[in-house]
């Protein structure tokens, strides 16, 4: 018969057995840190009706759906997770209690030009919360807090989150008389990083006709850094000119203040005026997260505060603030890096046992009774040579073997084999069984994230 | 602004946040029971190239497919899980080590005329055993134990695994000189339980032109029950006519041998000669499951041995064993019939923090502390009634609430109400985190189905 020659499309994500086990790790972290912070875990569809789906969206984004026919119906697979979220709280409104605060890990699908480290369908790791006219800004103190947890949890030490205001950003171009081209300077000034002040300056005078003046101002103030209390105290000297930097100013002092409470350290923290997150969606705090030994990356954890979840779905206002984490590529550039711990266990089994005699009852016990004290075990009752065997668990990192004669059966102890010391003992089951369970604790202290 | 009306398409499930944190639960105890008997979990895309996910359907299956263009690609979502193990292990075969065991818990599609508990999007959990080139026929003993300490962890009691074997079917009707036939029987006495012995032997005899004596002995061959010694001893009586039959015969018997071993207790186990499962694919055991109060439900977890598991992409000989779960229908149908215990904790968080002071730290550092034990906290500090609070925690049952006021602060205690009990102490925190745990681990000790 001819054979279809079998392939997985690019730029869609497929792991090998371990590194997927070290995803299932990461993701699991990620579920029990937003659950600990009282978010309840949603599943939306990855299809919708096109209409639904593309209410708000335009431009670049549209052209990258997965759009298509099927029957009479126009469906579209989601691009992210915030427009599905968007629709669930405005769909089921009446039977949601606010604040709504939900966590999503999900593939979403952008049909971006294919290159390396881009994909296609990726996983997005998404909280919010949802406030039912007002949100206070505690929720948006909280949010370093957890992106602090997350990233600390799965051993990540060198990681700084940045954070600013778009209230103060808005005030300060007010202020500077520039509220009608602020949209202009924020994406200018967003290159900093990249072409330096020099050239921020000419794009702002010579493209947007901004005096030299202003632009002189614009990057004094951007330039603003040190300690948050040294950036903050800054701050202070360009209050009273603008309402809205001054109400941005007072939340930025809240979100700093509760920092140490919420148990983030300083260093991992800092005021930034030169993020702005995009460009109209955001009204509060805007979060980055970068790893500071791989600025190269960009940010690895955004988001900020709105004041419109559902605008384009219903006429209640429902301001929220969130982070979302772009996993796949996330996971990809840390494997990039070398940066995923390889003591971690990901074999697919911790214990398989080689019976050796012909009756397998006693084998078939003994993987009952460790499976039933949470030892994950795989029977291996294949025609293969014993080294064959051996060289499987070997090749899998199966960290114990267990061999069962007839001299061990008639003993009632198994002689099991430790594959990394090369060490072997022959105990009672029960023994056998807390050696293992020790052992498998020993291996499982390491964290999933070096550095 | 004109505003959309958000829905979410029909055919496709959108759990609100009770309900999902059940899902989550069950799809938490798959995994979990899964690893345990050596299962490495495998995340593939959604998304396959049209040419390779197709390569092998055809008919009923190829209608329902979701296919479409996307640049110069023609596209499919997957439709199963096996036809992308197929092509996982052929693409990765290099990579892999056999037997390989593999789960996959994950979304597919199949545009289905819509109807009530029939999804078009809707998960599947699969797990298979692939060898290469041989696989040892324990595997097949193997996992009916799988599918009973699913089901039982699960909380299930009433439900029965029911084995076949397509080599005695296969071997029965060789013998009866029906080979070229036996896909048309199969079909018809599937059709058994539905339509009863007279309306089968009237399809074979006048449909199918089968001897009116041949048809008899094929119903008193379907017919043949009892436990699983009679009904073994039964077939031994067909023995030495197809080297076929006595094969699977063979194989029946290891399987039923190893069971008490494999911790299956004989209640949740038959032989039932009436099950055939599809046509080809399979070749020596096959499963169904089914729960013993909703008969009407049909199989709720079925499979069986395969020898070819990816002829399409490759000349290897793949056999394998596996059995899926349609875990969307089924949460769909133990909801319907109120079999998902209520009892079990489904709020976002297990306590609520009220704080009663302007500064906010020693709430927040509360909440800190109760997250580093383990205890899902939300902190509300909305600017809302205090009445509007509790009843807040009321709607969305979390279990605990804490009232942090000046006095307590002062006095170095939590107010901490049981919303259950009503109950409310005043403890230092230590004593009330030790309290809130204890309480927690109580209310977990149900399983999510009942019955």
């Amino acid at each position: 018969m001819a054979k279809m020659t079998p392939r997985t499309l690019s730029g869609f994500m497929e792991l090998l057995p371990a590194p997927q086990q070290q995803m299932e790790r990461i993701m699991e972290i990620l579920r029990r840190t937003y659950s600990l912070y009282g978010f309840t875990p949603l599943d939306t569809p990855v299809i919708e009706s096109s209409d639904v789906l593309l209410a708000k969206a335009g431009g670049e984004t549209e052209k990258q759906i997965y759009r298509f026919q099927k029957g009479d119906s126009d469906l579209s697979l989601r691009f992210d997770l915030t427009v599905p979220l968007a629709k669930y709280v405005a769909l089921h409104y009446n039977d949601l209690s606010f604040p709504f605060r939900r966590y999503q890990i999900g593939k979403v699908y952008r049909g971006e030009r294919a290159q390396r480290g881009r994909f296609r369908e990726f996983y997005q790791a998404d909280i919010d919360i949802i406030g039912d006219g007002k949100l206070s800004i505690i929720n948006e103190a909280e949010i370093p807090a957890i992106i602090y947890k997350t990233f600390s949890t799965l051993g990540l030490k060198r990681f700084q989150i940045r954070v600013n205001n778009r209230k103060i950003l808005n005030g300060f171009y007010a202020s500077l008389g520039l509220t009608e081209q602020s949209a202009d300077v924020m994406r200018t000034v967003d290159k900093l990083d990249k072409i330096g002040p020099e050239k921020v300056k000419t794009i702002l005078v010579e493209d947007f006709a901004i005096p030299a003046e202003k632009a002189d101002e614009i990057l004094r103030f951007i330039a603003i850094s040190g300690s948050n209390e040294e950036v903050l105290s800054a701050l202070e000297g360009y209050q009273g000119r603008s309402e809205t930097f001054d109400a941005g100013l007072e939340e930025l002092k809240t979100v700093v203040r509760y920092l140490a409470d919420f148990g983030v350290p300083a260093e991992n923290f800092a005021v930034d005026l030169s993020i702005a997150r995009g460009l109209d969606y955001y009204t509060g705090t805007v979060y980055e997260t970068t790893l500071l030994d791989h600025p190269e990356i960009g940010s690895v954890c955004s988001g900020g505060r709105y004041d419109n979840l559902a605008e384009f779905y219903t006429d209640r206002q429902l301001p929220g603030a969130g982070i979302s984490i772009g996993l796949t590529r996330l996971f990809y550039v840390l494997g990039e890096q070398g940066m995923l711990n390889p003591d971690l266990p990901t074999a697919p089994a911790d214990v398989l046992i080689l019976p050796m005699t012909e009756d397998l009852s006693p084998a078939i016990s003994l993987a009952t009774a460790l499976r039933e004290n949470g030892i994950r075990t795989q029977l291996h009752c294949e025609d293969k040579k014993f080294k064959q065997k051996i060289s499987y668990a070997d090749k899998l990192h199966i960290p114990y073997v267990i061999f069962l004669g007839e001299d061990e059966i008639n003993a009632g102890v198994v002689a099991c084999k430790d594959l990394t010391t090369g060490e072997q003992t022959k105990l009672e089951p029960a023994a056998t069984i807390y050696r293992i369970k020790a052992g498998l604790a020993e291996r499982e202290k390491g964290s999933v994230i070096l550095g």
